[in-house]
């Protein structure tokens, strides 16, 4: 009797948790039913690996911090459920017997320098990033051939809805990816096409084309190999002499610098940074995401000393704009730091900080919807 | 003194092997050294498990057709290297201890129903499939609402070089992938934008508008599971109904059958045949690449007898063209097979032989080379 009820009670509860209170993550490929996101954002993993002695979720991602073991059941099928998870997109892999395993079950989508599982757990009543009804612009592959890297190079071009109808011209935004990722992260996991797609609808931002291309550019014939420096050696002088140039004759933009903003998270904060305050004669809309200088940063002397004329650089710039997750703390606090010391300066500038996110593409997503509202007004 | 030569001789060969005679396949990621083309087209895979106790190359590809087992070597390194590869595009994936496990020195490309590595051995000589400094077209992503799967679909549309120079209207060809192949198949794999590109700069080929859907369509609500035939059932219904019309409303396309083309491959052969047959009102030029009917094929009775009236049928299709590889020797001789069967009921139609080539993409490429060179001529 007991061993009834035991069993009735366990049997409901998998029941439950199998049936109502958890779905197939929206990624999944083919209708897979594993990876599942229950009511309390907590995931479900299944993999079968007969023959291993270990199976973890890697750890150190914004999805679990430290690796979790699977538990193995039944004919080598081995299964985990993580804690609740902060929403957004994560990636992950699994780690068996010691080996980077992606799931199967899932898209890649290039991070951490390789492929990854990726996995989008949704936030309630959150729907600034999802595909809607309403007029898409498209994403276009643009491949130019740049003789400073020796390579043909391959960048995403989001041209707003109306792009097609007539011969208007339209500003751009230059936006970058953060290390260890490519030139599809903006669209792949940042889903910035569906963003500016909302937001113009909307009437929230103004219609805008978006370029995205990778942030790693060496110079032809240099020794790389895993140097993060050498590999981004040559990306300031490939933007802006190629691939704005390459833009501007292939897409009908407006070439004046306060038609021409640029962004970046992480790796591409830094970048951006430094490529725009170096050029101001290029941008007038600067977005750092995730990414203000962490130490050592002196207001007189940054950035080959811009902000000394702080009347100048506010008539300049239109808009320097910070922001970083609250959950990415040591990112957050140094961001704010440097925010305040500007404004101690008098440089104007914003910050906006992304609730309970963390080094991630949730507080990516948010950022640019915060961003790009603002861009190219006056 | 003999140990002395040997080493001398093994350490020269071992120079060699590295050094001179093989180099990083074109698509590794970031510059890794491995996996290595040799100069007779053998590959050289390098992968890292030192808890491992098998290592695999995964058989039943193109690249090898039995499982080829890694040799351990010292940290806990596997290599392996390959018989002489036949050129192109493979796909390839490691068995570690039973699990599939992708080469993370390698990007991924979805076939097989999931993301696997690939390579791509190139063809010496061969250059059709390549990037080359000629007018680029645009490939775009396109989503559109599909009401029949009730799913949101993304399709990638080639757009010609001068598509946004003036209001030009273009022929547009429907190009399908094969079976566990996704929309990313015919761009990723196939090089098809290059390979058009190419043969538009060479005055070989019309501009021509390219669109690459999935083939795969369930009806909104249906079962599918594992159910190819579910998992499709619903796609010539989305092509004709919501697909074309949603090219023809966002594209600048000329609409008539005359100036519409479809073909596929493997699966997307077998689609092609049966969605062009039953509406020549929509489709006057056929591409069938390693995808003829294989058994029970009866020209009087097949495609609801559209073959019976062999005039008729010349008058109103202006290319029915089939292709195969003739390492693909179950594919070549059925697709002869239905080609001498159709030429004796005297159904005007072409066949294209691919020399040395297998169930594989570099048999399609040159396929869609041979096939798109004859379209929307008179």
């Amino acid at each position: 009797m007991k061993t009834l009820l035991a069993w009735a009670l366990w049997f409901s509860g998998f029941i439950h948790a199998l049936a109502a209170d958890s779905a197939p993550a929206p990624g999944n490929i083919g209708g897979a039913e594993y990876p599942r996101i229950g009511s309390d954002r907590s995931v479900t993993f299944r993999f079968r690996a007969p023959e291993a002695k270990k199976v973890q979720l890697g750890g150190g991602t914004g999805l679990v911090k430290d690796s979790l073991d699977f538990t193995r059941g039944e004919n080598g099928v081995w299964t985990l459920t993580t804690p609740p998870a902060v929403p957004g997109f994560h990636y992950y892999w699994f780690v068996v017997d010691g080996v980077h395993v992606n799931d199967p079950a899932s898209y890649s989508y290039f991070g951490w320098g390789r492929e990854c599982s990726g996995i989008d757990v949704p936030e309630p009543g959150v729907d600034f990033y999802s595909i809607k009804d309403v007029p898409h612009g498209a994403v276009r592959v643009h491949w130019y051939e740049s003789k400073i890297t020796s390579k043909w190079r391959r960048a995403h071009v989001y041209t707003p809805p109306d792009y097609d109808k007539g011969r208007p011209r339209f500003p751009v935004l230059y936006l970058q990816h953060g290390a260890g990722e490519n030139e599809r992260g903006w669209v792949e996991q940042g889903r910035a096409n569906f963003i500016l797609d909302n937001l113009i609808a909307a009437k929230k931002a103004k219609p805008m084309i978006l370029v995205v291309d990778t942030g790693y550019a060496s110079f032809a014939g240099a020794t790389v190999g895993t140097n993060r420096s050498a590999a981004t050696a040559a990306f300031e002088e490939v933007m802006t002499k190629e691939l704005i140039p390459s833009i501007d004759v292939n897409f009908r933009t407006k070439t004046s610098r306060e038609n021409r903003a640029m962004a970046g998270l992480s790796m591409g904060s830094g970048q951006t940074l430094n490529i725009t305050l170096r050029h101001l004669d290029k941008f007038a809309w600067i977005g750092a995401m995730s990414g203000a200088p962490r130490q050592g940063f002196d207001v007189t002397t940054a950035y080959d000393g811009v902000f000394r004329d702080a009347a100048a650089f506010n008539k300049k710039v239109k808009l320097l704009w910070f922001s970083a997750g609250t959950a990415e703390e040591r990112f957050h606090a140094s961001t704010v730091a440097v925010h305040e010391s500007l404004n101690k300066a008098g440089i104007k500038n914003a910050f906006y900080s992304s609730p309970g996110t963390d080094h991630e593409w949730q507080t990516w997503r948010r950022s640019l919807y915060e961003f790009a509202a603002r861009l190219f007004r006056e």
